[in-house]
């Protein structure tokens, strides 16, 4: 597909996520990986405008605010 | 880094939006690509089991209940 598949990892991506210290606007991407075979757990995976990778806390109120801000961005223009 | 990086296209990926009829239960990835350089509007692609990839209306409620079933599944396991 146009979008690279995320490498199917044999286990967790994240082995730790980063503390909250990560401001929206450096995150270019954010990928949400639901529970799978490979991990039990929901992983977040934010890609930063410097190219790094960075976990974040599923459950930290900062996911939803960053997804909130990206999709509403979206309304802003139209 | 651990996760493929997304290929920088240098236009939109989502050309149009798939019809409500995904079922969250169907994707095993979900994409949230904020609006940059190469394309100004928010991209929600989502990676289904099947390996096909669709996109997603990003204004869709569909969008914020995937991602809080999602974020909140991680919650049930605690």
């Amino acid at each position: 597909g146009p979008v690279a598949a995320v490498v199917r990892e044999l286990r967790c991506i994240c082995l730790n996520t980063t503390p909250r210290g990560v401001h929206p606007k450096n995150i270019v991407n954010l990928q949400v990986i639901a529970p799978g075979p490979q991990c039990s757990k929901v992983e977040v995976v934010a890609s930063l405008k410097d190219g790094k990778e960075v976990c974040l806390d599923p459950e930290a109120p900062l996911i939803m605010k960053i997804i909130k801000k990206y999709l509403n961005s979206g309304n802003k223009k139209n």
